[in-house]
């Protein structure tokens, strides 16, 4: 990328009169150089079967040439028209809840041959009259594509036939990996397979669920490869990926193989959004950043992020600005608004954009002109950094999906609510306020190698494979870092019969038969210095088998096992966390491993933040990112070094202000 | 009216066994003069498919007629019989959570030409047999009548059918007004028009309820007319209209249009049921009968109201007698019990009548007794109050729907808890405190310029002309009080794209471009004196343009704006609320509001509640109720007054004492 | 019973590779001696239509036998193969909420003919080859076997038979009592008799539900006439019964009538699973025991209980010993685990049985091995123990489904959280922390007069015979101990209509006309001293009507009515509870009526739980269980005894001190 795009989604068709000029001309105000357009306005671009009319997107195609802003282009598949629904009902998908009803976006069949017909119709339509136009930079497919649950019974006669491949046609493999004794279960041939709607079998359930999540890399591949036939050399394809929803952009994505999905786009893109305010942390920014970067190990793309959202989003002053730099400072080379204008309509109303409905100057815009000058100026010190981290997190689906079957603290009488994006969050979080910068692998990754020390939370799931490379990994060297619910399945969500944690045991140099939720469960250790708060949530009682016992269970019942253990495992070391622990305790198990992995910790912690990357100039950029409304001192380490907003130069030992919900950048 | 009604809904069809000499015995023990008989019993009027047995009503009319009772003729339409179900499926609603089951009552579609022929023809029996009866003094019309939800096919067609009548058969229009183009919901032709049951268009959605209400009213005319063929001149038609319901009759009803609905009926009737015992206010007392004094500006009845109800409901000694005095102090010309006797089967088993179970005395009972001697004796001073309130509230079934749509406190995690009546009641609870009546107007009443006060709270959706009116309303003189959320958006739910509040701002002299969820935000003023209390809920970022304002916030980001401001405009006033208060400050608020407009304020509020009237006689009827169980006391300020329990005549200076949960009544 | 039988479910179909073998072995160095095999192993037993393989069950036999371990066959059918599904999907029932999905167990109609021919044919088939085998002894009918709420149209075809029948062809009887008339329910021919699913009407719901009930004894009874046709005379045959579910073993369970089903087999058996770790207090230990033993007034088996269970159910050190020898304290003659070893896939893998999943000893199993090393010892002399109790509580499947109908605590708002069971519970762990040994009894008992004390929590519908019956139990000479919401209402669920509570009052000496939901309400009394703590939930306005006032109510508005009375009735008294109480409150009533009844009560109280009964050698055997984590002691009073682990004579004076979470034995 040669500049740092600053942009917008921009819905000229939802306008609510005509004020295209006016808009570009704020664009430019606030230095916006490109807007994404297009994505889910089917029903604008072919208003009949078969009739289209692109007069919109020419228009602003037009519009922004005219400026010397740049287009992105959205295929608007990810919501279908009322004419398509009317005469093929079917293209919506048929889920465990019934049929999906014509209204929301994302109700469709993505595996509907009608639907695909239409799909690639108009996207072929799309690209002919746009992948010419000079100032289309790329093309996005689709829109935070998912399955919707479809699982009908064309999906599940393509899931048989997907079952019949993974099990070279041998059912009685099948059901013997899946345990379909169980309550009668066992298939007998495929052709009685049932509907896996009604299972409460987890590993079918979760087969299923993973075949579903191919589907949606399926139909990325398939847009993609149509795109392709279109595009020139220089346009790039993404995704908008997107996370975990708890309100907010919060963890691993269940319905995606991020990882898998990425493949078929030349560029990862996402969008995040995050809670404000008060609690803005940047801990989400940092998260899903860290994550696009990694899936393709490279610069992303930021599709989407809040600019005034909802009233609980609006941002205080300086905030805007801070998150636009932390998304550059995670390795994002784009920073793009959802959206341009306000919705005067529908459901999105109150999700507003940098202009209100008003659309007129506000707080918010008046900052983006800020950033718009910044981007401009200093952009090219930013944009396409590159990171060498040390740390990588080991993230995985299979291991949330069994988790949602099996949430950690689930009992008889609940399903329970810890999962296992809270703990991955829980442990990436800690390393983000103490201003660890990591890298995610996934369980198919081939260069675990590259790091000083591997993370591993909660990965419940696992196949043997990956488990003994996590064993090799250790061996050769590397500090392994694992907690509880670690290796308890194969990859079909059948519990290991060996000893737990399974295969893994072996470098981390433990067992454990059993497992509780703490009640007044303290730890107790010569090891380490630490409050007095209770263990929470889960407990496996760990029995050192080789493994040094750092901490143990202050329990009269439990005080025989252990919670924390540390292991020589040939040139490595591994380290295991049997419990959750509060936040105090996890920091000092961590900066513990941390220091004996030898991975170097800043004097910064939260609420200042420190990310670092290497500039096309080859130098170093470090962001000092402070996430409170407290002015915060840093004291200038390194030699010498030039802030990048100020151009100053600062010495070794001098001070460095930052002001509330602000930053300062340096280059060295 | 010539006296005032006292009565019960009677059923003798539900009786265990024939007691009706019995009962028509104790109900002229208790002073009873009324009945209302015959909803909701169809399978018993007609048993079979066009055979008719009204015995059980001519029963109850010949011997109410012999004891000198009234009797209103309920028409049973509200719940269908089992043949009628059996022989058309259909007959139940088909709505947004599929085909309404058997069972209930007020299941079914009240558009069905199944139904409607059926409804017709056992009215059309009903009145044969009952309009000519001496005592039979009025007609209900079903019973709280709504239109359940039906969304069905037929449904889908009328509510296209009614579009294209709103918008001129003109799709773009209605595609523009309801920003249909986002998310690909655009309809390009009539035929194609989808099923608006799954949509998530609040603009589409809360057209097709305004529709539904429009069904209601249309039913209700429907029978209305079919009713006046037979009726006598001296007979009144009426309807049991209710209000949103929250275990109690909450707020201004979300599904019916009271003000179109009452057109059809010559008189308007209720039924308010409330908290009781510690809880017992008479809020819901005073607010629904405002409201429904108000809808066709006059007296009105009380279909039902609570005797002893559930067993949280039981009245403490008092409270039933206070409860009538209440209702009449309203304008009410009648009181009447849901129900004569408990019933002993089914789901309201639990709401308990008049008498037990066991049909025995009991506390209540014995209570109705002295109210209904007192009616007796001083009834004629009591009916057809009239009264001249200066303070009318707006109120608006379209910003309800809309605000329904869209929570005020709606985050992209939840749908929301604040809702349209949550600030209509606030506002009217504290008025109702300070002992200040209010009229309620619709957004099409013509009447505006006889109140010196009205107040506005939340009008979200609006249209233009309303807002104009408002405007006007000010300019000649009035004095508005308008809170938050008011005039946002269009009658069609499209969010105004200029400057906001829309139109309005002209009167008010502010605009606004943000509004956030204040957190730790309180309010600085050097106008007003208040507590140090925290602004909660909703908070917009005033911008004063001419306004004065009173209060700003008090937080370090939103320092700069405004959250009460007032403004002179032309001859009037209007005063703006940015933001929801804590009771203590509403209060200052609105006194210093009162007083501004001229609104005199009693020297005695809450728990001691005044209520006024203008009687028969030309006289001033003042009611004291003493809301409590403390003892209170109030000394006559007025030259001089009969108190009408005790004939007393009080004079200026004297202390009147009203015992707990009791009340005196002056005739000045 | 020749022995104690100690055992668990075993599932070799269940196993992740072939340890028959070594599992044996493991079960015969815990002493087990009894597996229970087969249930739910349909799809395993069955593969293909008509195709029998019955490999796993004879080859479990084999081994079993050969190691002298004896085998309890359940029959498969309470889960159906997918190819029954497949080819008539029928066999799954349809309830309220629509067709049940494949999937799950417990999810078929058990009365349709398709389903009742494959189970006839399956039962048959494994009856040929295991009932002839020397080592089974018994066999269990399905498992936990309800009607999994099958109300499809076959089934509602089926009740309107039943009701013809229940009403003698009297429609209008019918009409009258279930009070149709009410919203226009009436039912005017047998034809259009609607489907119930949908009613509001408790009484046609709760006679549905009862009909429901009797589905449950139809099939049992249907598959007892089968296996008799096969088995031995030395067999046996059972069925497990279960409870309400609450997250464990709660109540009494509500979709099976007990007393009726157990007249279908000739052992009653039960699972009881429990909270453990802290919450371990053996209340539902011993209720579902008390339960059980009084079905069939006797021995009976518990086929399951927690082994390790959930993560909150591993046991402490002690407590797996203590829970077995609780179960039988309370006069089983089995404990059986659910199950030996742990699942690897599906919804109960967390549901651990003796060994985790990796196979390995482990604490638990450990103590199992000294549990059943102990029995083996002292077994002969603890089976079979006849219990000789006093008190007896009457309950209720009737007033339980009443009560659900019309919750305690239900109000306009909220359909109540306070039911039956909770009643039943707040009674029963009272008097159990108290040591007193109770018998349940069931409305249509013959033995009311075995009883010095019978206690009536809530027995909301009863029938008229039933009322008349405690009336006569007091009358000659009887203590009746009666709670409020009793004789509300006969056994259709209609409200008595002469005073209440009806009939019953006769003996109680009282009459009450309201109730209420308490608020500030606490009691005041000269009879007892008590702490001065609220009355809660639920409360009613006694008047006595020659009954003594043990407590009256303590609130300015409802003091002049009585809380707690008591009467004497001819040779008998009868005390009556009118409102809920904190359990302190409800110790001090009754332990006035345990003394005033002449019911011994122990020095010891709960955590020190003492049970009793007689044994095979005529000896009376006391158990001392510890239900804390704290050391107990007991000064032993009688003249000597032998406690049964250590074999050491206890003298009278002498001390013995029981370990936490541990118990000793006295044989006297």
């Amino acid at each position: 990328m040669d500049k740092l795009l600053y942009g917008a989604a921009y819905y000229e068709e939802y306008l609510p009169y005509n004020r295209l000029e006016k808009d570009v001309e704020m664009m430019k105000a606030a230095g916006i150089n490109v807007v994404r357009i297009a994505e889910s306005t089917w029903s604008t671009c072919e208003p009949k079967e078969g009739i289209f009319d692109f007069s919109h997107v020419t228009r602003v195609i037009d519009a922004m040439e005219a400026a010397d802003i740049s287009v992105i282009i959205g295929t608007p598949t990810y919501a279908v028209p009322a004419w398509m629904v009317k005469k093929h009902p079917q293209v919506l998908a048929d889920t465990k809840e019934g049929r999906n009803v014509y209204g929301p976006r994302q109700n469709m069949d993505i595996t509907n041959p009608d639907y695909l017909f239409y799909a690639e119709r108009v996207i072929r339509k799309l690209m002919e009259c746009t992948a010419q136009r000079k100032n289309v930079i790329g093309f996005q497919l689709d829109n935070e594509t998912k399955s919707y649950g479809t699982a009908g019974e064309n999906v599940q006669k393509a899931f048989v036939k997907y079952l019949k491949n993974v099990f070279d046609n041998d059912l009685e493999k099948l059901n013997h990996q899946f345990g379909l004794d169980y309550w009668s279960n066992r298939i007998n041939s495929w052709e009685e397979f049932p509907d896996v709607r009604g299972t409460i079998n987890g590993s079918l359930g979760a087969e299923f669920q993973k075949f579903q999540r191919r589907l949606v890399t399926e139909f990325l591949a398939w847009q993609a490869k149509i795109v392709k036939e279109y595009k020139r050399e220089d346009q790039f394809i993404t995704q908008n990926f997107d996370f975990e929803w708890r309100g907010y952009s919060y963890g691993v994505q269940p319905e995606v193989n991020h990882f898998e999905a990425a493949k078929y786009v030349t560029i990862a893109g996402a969008d995040i959004y995050h809670p404000s305010q008060d609690l803005l942390t940047g801990e989400e920014i940092a998260f899903g950043g860290d994550i696009i970067r990694s899936v393709k190990q490279g610069n992303y793309l930021i599709l989407e992020t809040e600019a005034q959202g909802f009233p609980g989003w609006t941002p205080y002053r300086g905030q805007l600005r801070l998150q636009a730099y932390s998304h550059i400072a995670s390795g994002a080379n784009s920073v793009m608004y959802w959206h341009w204008h306000s919705l005067h309509n529908a459901v999105e109303t109150y999700w507003k954009g940098l202009l209100s409905h008003d659309f007129a100057e506000n707080d918010t815009y008046c900052e983006a002109k800020v950033i718009g000058k910044e981007f401009k100026e200093i952009g090219s010190h930013l944009v396409n950094l590159q990171k060498q981290n040390r740390v990588a997190i080991l993230i995985s689906n299979e291991a949330l999906t069994a988790l949602e079957w099996f949430r950690i603290d689930a009992d008889p009488a609940n399903i329970g609510t810890v999962r296992y994006n809270d703990v991955v969050r829980w442990i990436y979080n800690r390393l983000y306020r103490m201003n660890i910068e990591c890298d995610f692998l996934n369980p198919t990754s081939e260069h675990f190698e590259k790091y000083d020390l591997i993370i591993v939370p909660s990965l419940y799931a696992a196949p043997e494979a990956l488990l003994h490379r996590l064993n090799q990994y250790t061996a050769q060297g590397g500090y392994l870092f694992v907690t509880f619910k670690t290796a308890f399945t194969d990859e079909y969500v059948k519990v290991y019969s060996q000893i737990q944690p399974a295969i893994i045991n072996e470098c981390l140099g433990i067992e454990y038969h059993q497992f509780v939720f703490p009640k007044n469960v303290y730890l107790k250790s010569d090891y380490y210095q630490m409050p007095d708060l209770p263990v929470h949530t889960f407990m496996e009682l760990l029995i050192p088998k080789g493994a040094e016992v750092l901490a143990s269970y202050n329990h009269y019942n439990w005080k025989d096992y252990a919670a924390v253990t540390k292991n020589h495992y040939k040139k490595g070391i591994a380290v295991y966390l049997g419990c959750m622990l509060p936040d105090e305790i996890l920091d000092i198990v961590l900066r513990d491993v941390l220091k004996d992995a030898g991975i170097v910790q800043t004097q910064q912690e939260f609420p200042v933040i420190v990310r670092k990357g290497k500039n096309d100039f080859g130098k170093e950029i470090v962001f000092y990112l402070n996430y409170s409304d407290k002015k915060q001192k840093i004291t200038w380490q390194q030699e010498k070094g030039i802030e990048l907003f100020s151009k100053a130069e600062i010495k070794q030992g001098e001070e460095i202000e930052i002001e509330p919900w602000n930053l300062c950048i340096m280059e060295i």
